[in-house]
């Protein structure tokens, strides 16, 4: 998508020097666009772990690239065990999103099936790069699915703008391009339907207030930012026609695990009867999970992102601290939305509901 | 209530100088503990408006001393409406507290029934005292009445540690001393009773953080910062036995407004049949007010404070911003959670269920 006119994707293969991996520093945004080089797999651990990147696509595809980056190293000739401990590590960076190990392990079997001739370097790159293109179209097609809700609510509202409301950043930063909750918004905005984005800060690393508001903004849909606490006032008011958001991990029931914070917006949209949905790639989908609430791991981060916030202040990003020293923080990263609240789930294969039934469907669709 | 072991109030006369009201200025903590001097009408409405005080009861009675205040001014005794206009400004600082019109009225009408001789500044400074005097024992005895749910989870819970959640800061910071939500707290640790708070921060003006910890901490009551997206999970978890938080104005019909995103943490204690109560003195209830989610009318702040976060840094208080330059945003200060989500009233006449019937019935309660 572009920034200031020009277009990005939030990974990519550096075009001269094929060992280095190059990723926009999300940490830096939106107060300064800064490109930053992976060249090792524990740069890319890093780059996952510190949330230079994050967003289950994209961490999945980084970890992807961090395998190919693995096959360069001169430790992987000497060592038969190099790339399993670099995949150990790569998934070990964040536990929550199910893509990550997914696209770790899709570059490893690559490698182990080959018997085209093709050396390791260039198996791992090719299938980091399928990963990326096959990312990029599912979100595509993740927007023209969810474009025909936007399309049903703006006809009911007589053309009226549709208030949307997002959590975090599911956007085209999270992913490859387009975004998975956002790519029916950017899809609904080319085709010149009237809508207006509200946007939840999202505490505590605020991906909401940096990522979302500066992509959204950049493009030019009309948006408002508002705190984590807002959304369920503005339900109440009727000022929010559909929930969307993305998910880092769904289970085979249906439920849904996404930033902390986004059960407290699936049940304001049910008490509101207002449609909740969450969007993502099926690649998300988790089938070895059979119970979300149970099952998903949930990660604790450190309680310093809860007691201090970054931000822009005299030139420079700096960070303030929000509460008394020595404050007590705890700061679980993500929540588990029941498929109950969930009106349904906006895949690159269509729109389904929430449960076990309709996803299975759809993952048998996808081996036909 | 004690800071580093000295005792404090919120609101003080001076006592060498009977033209000087004393208040911590609520803005400079926890990072520093300042004590600001209001004069005048003037100071009074901008200390309430820019929230040096702030908290129902609290800036009841900083009105209340603004009545006062407007006694002593030269205009006073020139212009018969000079009292009037200071009672109009005072009550326009904030809107959502019944409180402050209230407190500022109560002085109102004890000036205009004076019979007793004594001049107008003396019956306006005994009428603001008799309101600190009738908070401080209201909230005393909303402690008592709540320490009896805290004793009874600390006895199902065989001892183990209660945990409460509460938003926002309804601690003594709120009020003169004791606080709503928070005196039962204080009672229950007084007793010896293990327990442990979850202090939500409260964006965007940080008054967990910043307020809530501080007290709590100040008076040696464990207690964990998180943020206000993590509450949710925190209740699925079974982390949480009970949720009491404070009230701005409450409804004939129990309906509740109280900081913004108060109705998603009483959303997600229905959903995981925890108890969730208000504590309030019977001044916060509005018998005026018939249907709360409808007439209750909720403060639209400046956008800026959830552009930028004010924290600690470098020694002093600095304030960045979180977002892209010229962001649009939106801050309703209040939300109004319905009686439906409510187990019950906690106020100093006892506990009672969030209906018009058991409201009446303390409303008549009080005219024996």
């Amino acid at each position: 998508m572009k920034i200031n006119g020009k277009n990005y994707q939030t990974i990519w293969l550096d075009e001269d020097d094929r060992g280095i991996v190059r990723v926009i520093d999300q940490q830096k945004l939106p107060f300064f666009l800064e490109i930053k080089d992976l060249r090792t797999v524990d740069d890319v651990f890093y780059a996952i772990r510190n949330m230079t990147v994050r967003g289950a696509p994209l961490i999945g595809a980084a970890g992807a690239f961090g395998i190919y980056l693995a096959t360069l190293d001169p430790a992987f000739r000497k060592d038969n065990k190099f790339i399993e401990k670099a995949a150990g590590l790569l998934i070990s960076a964040r536990p929550t999103a199910v893509n990550l190990a997914w696209a770790v392990n899709f570059v490893l079997e690559r490698l182990k099936k080959n018997n085209s001739g093709s050396t390791a370097p260039e198996i791992a790159l090719k299938a980091a790069l399928d990963i990326c293109e096959t990312e990029k179209e599912n979100c595509r097609r993740i927007g023209v699915h969810g474009l025909a809700l936007i399309e049903k609510l703006s006809r009911e509202k007589n053309g009226k703008p549709v208030n949307i409301l997002t959590h975090c950043n599911a956007g085209w930063l999270a992913c490859i391009d387009y975004g998975t909750a956002t790519a029916p918004i950017y899809m609904a905005y080319d085709r010149g339907i009237s809508l207006h984005v509200w946007v939840d800060e999202t505490r505590p690393a605020n991906q909401g207030a940096r990522l979302t508001v500066f992509e959204l903004g950049s493009y030019g849909v009309p948006c408002t930012l508002i705190t984590d606490n807002c959304g369920g006032h503005l339900m109440q008011q009727k000022e929010v026609d559909i929930v969307i958001v993305g998910s880092d991990r769904t289970a085979r029931n249906g439920d849904s695990a996404n930033k902390i914070g986004t059960y407290l917006k699936a049940l304001a949209a049910w008490d509101n009867g207002i449609s909740f949905y969450v969007a993502l790639p099926t690649t998300s989908i988790d089938p070895g999970i059979a119970d979300g609430m149970k099952e998903i791991p949930v990660e604790l981060r450190s309680g310093n992102e809860v007691t201090t916030v970054s931000g822009f202040a005299e030139g420079r990003i700096q960070q303030v601290r929000i509460c008394p020293e020595n404050t007590v923080a705890m700061n679980w990263s993500f929540d588990v939305t029941p498929a109950r609240l969930i009106t349904g789930l906006i895949t690159e294969k269509g729109i389904c509901r929430a449960s076990e039934e309709d996803i299975t469907d759809l993952f048998s669709d996808k081996q036909k």
